[in-house]
Formats: C-alpha cells, structure tokens, sequence
C-alpha cells in the first residue's frame, strides 16, 4: 500500500506469508528486527496488529503462535484488494449527505484506503447491481447508503449484500439487519418534540416527503409518537401531513411545488388550531423554505422547524434544526468497516451519533 | 471487467496477447471466431477497436498486421488497471460542481471505468499527493478539478501530473497546458456583457471572490473586457470588487459576511452610478444572497446577475444567472479521457461548452 506505515506493511506481509503457508512457524523479535531492518518498537506494533486482528497469540516465555492458518476470507468470498473500499450512494446535497460524503473520503484516507463511488440515485436495481459490481471487481468491504426501502425484493440484492463487510450509512435495508451508522433520530425528534410540547405547542403539523420510506423516517416517526404520549396528549389525525417534493433539479421544479405550497396553505391559514410546522425529511426543507417565502406574512404566528437543510440559508429561511453530524458518522462508519474487514471484534455494529439542535429562533412559545 | 460487453473484452484480450509478445501474427476472423465463440459481428467489432487504438491494420485481401508490439505504455508509465480512473476534485457544492460529480460517475459508468474519488478541499499540497498516490496505485487514466493556482510550483505535481492520461476540468493547471473540458467562460462572459450594455448598464459592478486566481476566471474577465472594448467603453476603476468570502460551512460564516455586506451596501447605495452588480464566482452568490436579502428594499433599482448558485432558490433570491452545462462537461471530460487512455487520436485536447442563460427577471434596463 503506497502509503501504508511501516509497522502495517510489516503486519500485512507476515499476514501474506501465514495465509499462504509459507510460514508455518512464527519468527521471533530479533529475526523480524533482522530481516526487516527496523527497531523493536516497530515489529511489536506490527505484533499488536496482528494479535488484534487473532493471527497470532503470544504469551511472555513461550513465543508466538500462529492461531490462523487459513485465508482470511470464509469460504465463497470473493478475492478482495485490501487498499479499495466501495460507497454506494442514494444520493446527496448540501442539505444532506455532501458533508458525509467528503468526510467518507477524509477518514478513508486516513485509514490509507481508496473510495469507489457510486452514486445510485435512488434506484433500487441500479443499487443492487453496483453492489454486485463493486464486490465483483473486489473491494475489502463496502459503505451503502441505501435507497427507499424496495417494494419487492432483489434477488441481485439478496445474493451479493453479505458477501463482503458492508457498513449502511443513515439507514437499514428492511430484512438484513446489517451493521450500521446513523443518527440517534428516534431521541432527536422525541426531545425536540418533548420541548414543542412544553413551550405549549400540542398542534404541530408534522411533514413527510411522500415515498419516503426508511428507517431514519420510522425512528423520528416512533419518537415524536412517544413524546405524545409521555405527555399523555394524542397527536390530531390531520398532523400528518405527506407532500409531494419535486427533486430540486427536476424540470418543473417550481411548478410542481405550486400544489404542495397550497396544501400547506390550507394547512396553516385556514386551520389556526396548528402552531407549528416540522419538517421531518430535509427535502421538505426546499418546500418549506419556497412555502415560507410566500406564506411569511400570513403565518408569522406559526414556528416553524426541521431536520437538516444547506448551510448558506437566508436570514429570511433561517429556522430552528437538527443537523445531524455528519463527520462523525463517517468516522465512526470507516472505524467499524475497517474492523470488519480486519476481522477485529466491535462492542456493536450498530452506532448511534447525537445530532446538534441549531436554534434560529423560529420556534416561540404559545 | 465485470460488465464489459463482449467484443471490448476479446480486443482487451487480443491487445494483451499482443502486449506479452504471446501472439506475433493476427489470427484470422474465423480463427477468432471459433476460438471466441462468437459471431462474426463481434469479431469485426473487436477488430474495428483495435485498429481505432492502432494496434492492427488490415487490408482487404492482405490480412490483418500487428502494428503495435510494445506494451502500450511508454517508458517510464505505472502499470494500470485499465478498469479505474481517478478523479481528484477541489471542491464542490449544489452551486457547482455536485452535478458535475454526479454526472462524471454516470458516464464513467456507462465507459465501464471504476472512479476513485479523493477531494483536495482546496489544498494544493494534497491535490499533488493524491494524484501521486493515484498514479502509484494503478489508475489508468486521472480527471482532475483543480484547486486555484498555486504561488510556487510543488515539485511532487511537477514530476507526476504526466504520468497517466490527464484531463482537466474547469480550470487549467499553470504552466502545464493539459486536456481540459471547461465552460466557454470568456464567450458567456462577453455575450452576457454585451447584453447589459445594449440595456444601458455602463456601469456594472464586477464581483470577485478574494484569493480567487484560476483560469475560468481570467476568461470571464477577459470577456468583459473584450465586451467594453467592442462597444468603445472603459470599465471604471471601482467597478471591481473582491470581497472575502466565508467557506459556507466555516464557523464564523455569518459574522464573516457583515464586512462583506458592508462593502457591498457602500458600493451601491452609496454610488448612486452603479445600475447592475454582477458575481463572476459561484461563491460570490452565497454573499450576493445575503447581500441581496437584507439590502433589497434599499437597492430594489439595481439589476442582479451571477455565474451558478444552487437550484432550490426561493423566490427573494432569484436571479438571472449562467448555468453551467455540468452534465456535458462531465460527458466530454469522460469521453476524452477514455480516448486518451486507449491511445485514440482526437481532434483537440481542449474542449468548451456552453452553459444556458437563465432569465430569473433580475436584470431591467437602465
């Protein structure tokens, strides 16, 4: 590996020599000393290494002993390239996903691998056969952010997603229960809405993207649901509002937002029982900032909130939201892939980050 | 390569028989045929590429003649995995450059090349490590967007830029004059120009990004120039303005701007001679909306223009704008890059597309 330090070159070799059995006993300190030319301190990190990742076991007085003879993949994995990893991308934008995407590439490179991406937007087959693709052509292991949750399954799917270690990024792939990174989103919405409540708001319009269908999308749902009934309130049937959200580079982007801007509308002014409007999904923040901008006068009693959204908003657009951490959802993302790929045991594969709140002052009390 | 169709594989085949001294007379389409177990149609396919890339020639009645015997590469080349490009990228936002990434993984797709993304978040120490590292790894060929200009010449970048086939997007690297795909800035930037003057706008304020030092920008500035020079005009010596501009997600990213919206606020409430302002850097735009936000009631009689922005603008901050078309310079830039690669003439290494002007009714005469 071009840049690999010493002492993993070290480790990586010997690694090589054990899986092809041209090693069969271990060497001691001073031979690796020798015929690497290099200091104690780095051969015993090479030996850490290799005892973290279980090829071989040593005990003070009795030497080193080899404890993994075989190929460290199981039996049918592909023949992978150590230095390649491969990301599989629904999508992303400045308001979601940008920001993950650069610090995917950051951490890699830290770890000294190289990022094969593929963008998949938001196509279910397009996923699937990029991840048959990617572990085909031989990656160590592989960072998915998936697309909305499939109406049937894939048998391309199915048969390829476990052949190498693969992390999902912000959301689950229904049925396969895969290691995973993503935002703590069931308590972010349930403390958010624990606050709403207690600053006197009990009618919020809650807004969904319709299709949108994942697991990040459930745990807020699951959240905002709990805080109702901690506060032993129920949550009025017509809260729930799903709207229509054109993609921002769609041809008729400002057309089609037309509807959803009057569904909103109905919502907000001819209903005055709401006080306050979330947006649950971060392409609803493109609705609700074209909404504000048009309904600003009508509906300055209104607070309003979100998930996400561009860092280069107006002071017309600023609005009360949880930014979720982007950077270290990467870094914790890269941290359990490469364990994975090295064999090394995690606490658990499914890590949860704590989002920030930003206050823009568009939330008031009742 | 995983998905390549088949005539492509048998000419890889062929041209690596060729490469290794294992084949030193061409077999006949009918030995190919039978050996391949393929139609003829294939064959002639597979034939047609390799003497596109001259590694045969053949005449009617004469057969078929290696005239390529050497390994493709010439002297001093890295090995390559002909499968995998790199692509070392400055930066990138919904304003510009997300569409571009996308759009060059689609296309690199449809070429069936790998991409092995690194961004160089505007460093030029780092763009010149990870070109480095991608050339010592095995890319067969790089796309690089490069950072702005460097002040001294980084002697890793010197010794590696013309290892593999490079080309360039945006902007060029000094002094090195590489393939390039890039918008036709300096004829937008003249035509836009052009256009303000037979509107009456004499008096425009230029805006520039401090620090900014790149080709794309010389060319739009070129233009206008250019555009003054045809109509016997002299641009006026306040008309240029450079203002820092905070990085969208820097920490201090709206106290930053207040000197920012000051010089503007001076520049055009206070000089009653300035009719239209125009931001020649996407960054600038992120500035030009703020400015435009909090300074709109009091500059409502000057006319707002720029180059790129994100598409989810609200309605206070539509503007009349150039598009870039990122999408074909992507297409272009993959294209070429695979000719290059393959060792297939082209009729230029430099390429200029032309972006779209989008009328946001910001621009009125004087």
């Amino acid at each position: 590996m071009a840049y690999q330090p010493m002492y993993k070159k070290i480790a990586s070799d010997l690694r090589n020599a054990i899986d092809t059995k041209s090693l069969s006993t271990f060497p001691s300190e001073q031979e690796l000393m020798k015929s690497y030319k290099v200091s104690r301190t780095t051969i015993r990190k090479s030996l850490e290494l290799l005892k973290e990742t279980h090829v071989i076991q040593s005990h003070r007085g009795r030497g080193t002993k080899i404890i993994k003879k075989t190929t460290p993949h199981p039996a049918g994995m592909p023949n992978t390239n150590r230095q390649i990893i491969g990301l599989v991308m629904a999508g992303f934008t400045d308001s979601y996903g940008t920001s993950l995407l650069k610090a995917i590439q950051a951490y890699a490179l830290k770890m000294n691998y190289f990022v094969i991406m593929r963008f998949s937007n938001q196509s279910a087959h397009d996923e699937a056969l990029y991840i048959k693709q990617l572990i085909d052509f031989g990656v160590a292991g592989l960072l998915v952010f998936p697309v909305e949750n499939y109406a049937e399954k894939s048998e391309v799917l199915t048969s390829n997603i476990k052949r190498v270690p693969t992390v999902l990024l912000d959301r689950q792939i229904e049925n396969y229960s895969l290691p995973i990174v993503s935002t703590d989103n069931y308590h972010a919405a349930k403390t958010l809405t624990k606050l709403l409540l207690q600053m006197g708001h009990v009618n919020t319009v809650f807004m969904l993207r319709k299709g949108s269908n994942n697991s990040a999308m459930d745990e807020r749902i699951r959240g905002i649901k709990d805080a109702y009934h901690d506060f032993q309130r129920t949550i009025p049937d017509d809260a729930w509002q799903q709207l229509d959200i054109p993609d921002a580079t769609s041809e008729h982007y400002y057309d089609r937002f037309q509807k959803s801007l009057d569904e909103i509308r109905n919502r907000l002014v001819f209903n005055k029982k709401f006080t306050c409007y979330m947006a649950l999904d971060f392409s609803c923040i493109n609705t609700f900032i074209i909404a504000k901008d048009s309904l600003t006068k009508k509906i300055n009693r209104v607070s309003f909130l979100g998930f996400d959204g561009p860092p280069y908003l107006t002071s017309d657009v600023k609005y009360n939201r949880i930014v979720q951490d982007e950077g270290e959802i990467a870094h914790q993302a890269i941290k359990l892939l490469d364990n994975l790929i090295n064999g090394v045991e995690v606490p658990s594969t499914k890590i949860l980050i704590e989002p920030k709140y930003l206050d823009n002052h568009s939330v008031f009390p009742v």
